[in-house]
C-alpha cells in the first residue's frame, strides 16, 4: 500500500506559510519575533487538523504527536528564517513532515527553534531536545541581532517557565529531514533529488597577528611589523597549501579580515583572520588541521608579527543512516529515474544533532541558482512536489524495511 | 651676528601648550574642538607678546605677522593633534617658529589649520592660505569624526563669515618648518637632526572585487566566486612585485581589507581594499603605479571576480629648497657635528602645499621608538633645543645668503 501525498495541499501550506513574516518574495522570521510566533501557533493548527497532539515547549519547538501506534519516524526541519531570506530553507522540511502525517503515516513532526542561530550557541532546539541544551547556557545566551538576552526574548514570546520537551527513548525508528540544497550541485547537473550521506563538520578558527601600529609614511618596509602583510601572506600559502590535502568535496573559507585600525594611512597593528573548514570526514578535517597548524608556524618563524590560532569550534560530522538513504535512493529511482544524486551537505543541519540520538537522514531539493539565506531563494513547485513524494515513498520503504 | 634662541622658554612654552587639551603624556585638541581654538588663542597671544600683529582667520589659520622691514622668512606647522595624540607633532613646528621671533628674527609665524585632516580634503589651512580650497569644497567637507559640516564646526568655533587670508606674494624669501621625524631613521642611527630633502607624495587606490555571496557550506571550491580570496592573490602579488620596481625609500601599505559581509560561514560577495604608495620620485611613482595596474590587469584575466583600480589621490612630491637645504646642513653641521643626515619625510607636512607658493625646506627631530599619533609621541628635551637653534641659525644663514 503507497501512502498518497497531497502535493497540491503540500505547496497550498508552504504559500500558506510564505505569507506570515513576509519580505519581498522571501519571509523574514527571526527566532521568537512576533511573525517566527504566528508560523509556530500556525503549524499547531496544521498538525492538529492532521490529526495529531501538538503543543509548543519551552524553547519554542513545536512538536506534533502520533496518536496511532508505531513504529514512528520522526519529520522535520526548522520553521524561523534567517533575516530578509527564503521562504522554503527550513519551512519545507516542516511542511513536508506535515504532508506525511496527512497522508497518515506514523509520524511525528518537529519544527526545531533557531536553527538559524539568532541566538549564541544555536540549534537551541534540537540540541534541546536532545538533552545537549543547558540551563545556564540559555541564561548566558543573547542575540546576534540586537543583544537581547534568550531568557527576555523566550518571556517576550510567552515561552518563559513552560517545560522543554525530551526525545522520548525508542520512540522513532528514525529522523527524516527535506531541506533545499543551497548550492547549485543538483541544478547544474540538471538533478532533480539530492540524497544526503552526511552533514559535514565546520571547524572554525581565529588567527590573530600581533604587529606594531605605526605612520605609513615614517616606517620603512624593513622597519615594519605590518600585522595585515603577515594576514595576507598566511592567507595566500593556504590558498597554495589546503587544495594538497583536502578531501574531494572539503571547502574552506576565509568570511573576515580585520585589520586595526583600519586606515588608509596607519600600518595595521594588528589583524583578525575568520577562517573554517568542512568536511563529513574527520581524517579530512585532521589533515586540515595539521596543515593549517604547519603554516601557521611556518609563519611564526618566518614574519615579525606573530600569529595565535585559537579553535572556535570543532564539531563532530553526522553520518547519514545507510538504510534509510536506501530507502531514499529506491524511492528517488522509483520517481525520478537518473534524475538523483548522492551528496553531502555542505551546512549544518538540526539532523546533526538528532542523529546523536536515532539514525537520520536527509533529502535536498534543488536551489535555483543555488541561492541561499536571501530573500530570492527559490525552488521549482514540481521539485518541491517530486520530493515530497520522495519523501513519503522512502517514509513506507524504511519502516517496512 | 648670531640670534639668541631662547631654548629654555621655547621648551616652557611646549609644556604651556601640552596642559591644553592634556591626554595622558600626549593631546587631545581634534581641529576646530574647544581645546582646539584655546590654543590658537594661546598662540595669538604668545605672537603679540613678540611683538608679532597675530589675528586668526576664517579657516582658523592662526597668522603672526613680523611688523619689522625684510626680507621676511614664513615659518610654522600645525597646531591641532590627531585624536588623543602626541603633544609634539605640529607643535613643535609652531612654538619654533616663537622662539625665532623672540630671538628677533625677520619671521612670520603661521599655524596651518586641520593638517591632521579631521575634516574631509584635509591641509585645510596650508590649501587655504595659498588659495586652492574653495567655497564648494568648505560646503562639502564633513568631520570625519562624526560627520558634522565643516560650515557648522567653524560657526561653533565663532569663525563663520571671518576672511580667509591669503600669503601676500613676493614678501616670503622662504618657508621653514620643523616636525617630528615619525620614525625611527634619526634614532636607530644616533643622530639628532634630519635634513628634509623631499616630501613624498601619497598616491591613494581603492581597489574593490566583486564576486559572489554564497553559504560557505552549499558551494564547492571550483563554483565559488570569493572576493575575499581574489583580493588576497593580488595582494600577495604585489607583496612579490614591489620590492622589484621600488625605489629605495618608497613605502606600500594595505590599511584595510574589508570583506562584505564579513560573517564567518558567508563567501565574500564583495571585497573593498584601502591601498597606497609614497615615494619622493614621480618616476618612482610611475613605475609603482604601472605595477599595480598590471597586476589588477592579471588578477583580471585569471580570477573570477572582477577588481576595479579607483585612484583616490595622486599627489605631486615636493622638492626641498637646495639653498634652504644648505643652510640648514650648515646650521647643523656647526651645532650638531656629525650627527645629522639628509631624509625623505614619509608623511605629508604643510610644507607642500606652501612649497608652490615659495621656497620650503624641513627639519626632523628624533622621534623616541618612532611613535607617532599616539599619546606616548616623545623627543628628548636635548634634541628639541639642538634643532631649535640649528633652525634658527639655518633662518639667519639663509637670510643673509
Amino acid at each position: 500500500m503507497m501512502a498518497r501525498i497531497d502535493t497540491e495541499q503540500f505547496l497550498k501550506d508552504l504559500n500558506d506559510l510564505r505569507r506570515i513574516g513576509a519580505y519581498r518574495t522571501g519571509v523574514h522570521r527571526p527566532t521568537y519575533s512576533p511573525q517566527d510566533m504566528e508560523s509556530r501557533r500556525w503549524l499547531v493548527e496544521k498538525l492538529t487538523a492532521c490529526g495529531l497532539e501538538a503543543s509548543i515547549d519551552g524553547i519554542g519547538n513545536v512538536y506534533g504527536r502520533h496518536k496511532g501506534p508505531g513504529p514512528h519516524l520522526l519529520v522535520g526541519s526548522h520553521i524561523e528564517s534567517q533575516n530578509q531570506a527564503g521562504w522554503l530553507d527550513g519551512a519545507l522540511g516542516v511542511v513536508a513532515g506535515v504532508a506525511l502525517a496527512r497522508a497518515g503515516l506514523p509520524v511525528d513532526v518537529c519544527a526545531f527553534a533557531d536553527e538559524e542561530g539568532h541566538f549564541e550557541g544555536g540549534f537551541l532546539g534540537s540540541r534541546s531536545i536532545i538533552g545537549e541544551l543547558s540551563e545556564e547556557e540559555m541564561d548566558r545566551s543573547r542575540s546576534r541581532n540586537d543583544g537581547q538576552p534568550l531568557r527576555e526574548a523566550l518571556a517576550a514570546a510567552g515561552l518563559a517557565g513552560k517545560p522543554r520537551m525530551q526525545l522520548e527513548p525508542g520512540r522513532h525508528k528514525g529522523f527524516f529531514e527535506m531541506h533545499i540544497e543551497q548550492g547549485t550541485n543538483l541544478e547544474s547537473q540538471g538533478l532533480r533529488v539530492g540524497v544526503v550521506t552526511g552533514i559535514v563538520a565546520i571547524w572554525q578558527w581565529l588567527i590573530r597577528f600581533e604587529g606594531q601600529q605605526d605612520h605609513a609614511g615614517g616606517t620603512t618596509m624593513a622597519e615594519r611589523k605590518d600585522a595585515g602583510l603577515s594576514a595576507v601572506r598566511l592567507l595566500a600559502a593556504i590558498d597554495q597549501e589546503f587544495p594538497r590535502v583536502c578531501g574531494e568535496r572539503s571547502t574552506w573559507t576565509t568570511g573576515r579580515i580585520a585589520l586595526e585600525p583600519g586606515a588608509p594611512s596607519i600600518i595595521p597593528g594588528s589583524a583578525e583572520v575568520l577562517f573554517q573548514f568542512r568536511d563529513v570526514a574527520v581524517p579530512v578535517l585532521e589533515r586540515m588541521e595539521q596543515t593549517l597548524r604547519r603554516l601557521v608556524q611556518e609563519s611564526n618563524r618566518r614574519e615579525k608579527c606573530p600569529a595565535t590560532l585559537t579553535q572556535k569550534s570543532r564539531a563532530t560530522p553526522a553520518i547519514c543512516d545507510p538504510a534509510m538513504m536506501a530507502a531514499l535512493e529506491a524511492a528517488a529511482q522509483d520517481l525520478a529515474p537518473g534524475a538523483w544524486t548522492r551528496m553531502p551537505s555542505g551546512a549544518g543541519h538540526d539532523a546533526q544533532y538528532i542523529a546523536k540520538r536515532m539514525p537520520a537522514a536527509m533529502l535536498f531539493t534543488p536551489s535555483i541558482g543555488g541561492i541561499s539565506h536571501h530573500w530570492a531563494e527559490d525552488t521549482k513547485e514540481e521539485d518541491l512536489a517530486l520530493c515530497c513524494e520522495v519523501l513519503g515513498s522512502a517514509a513506507e520503504r524504511f519502516l517496512s524495511a
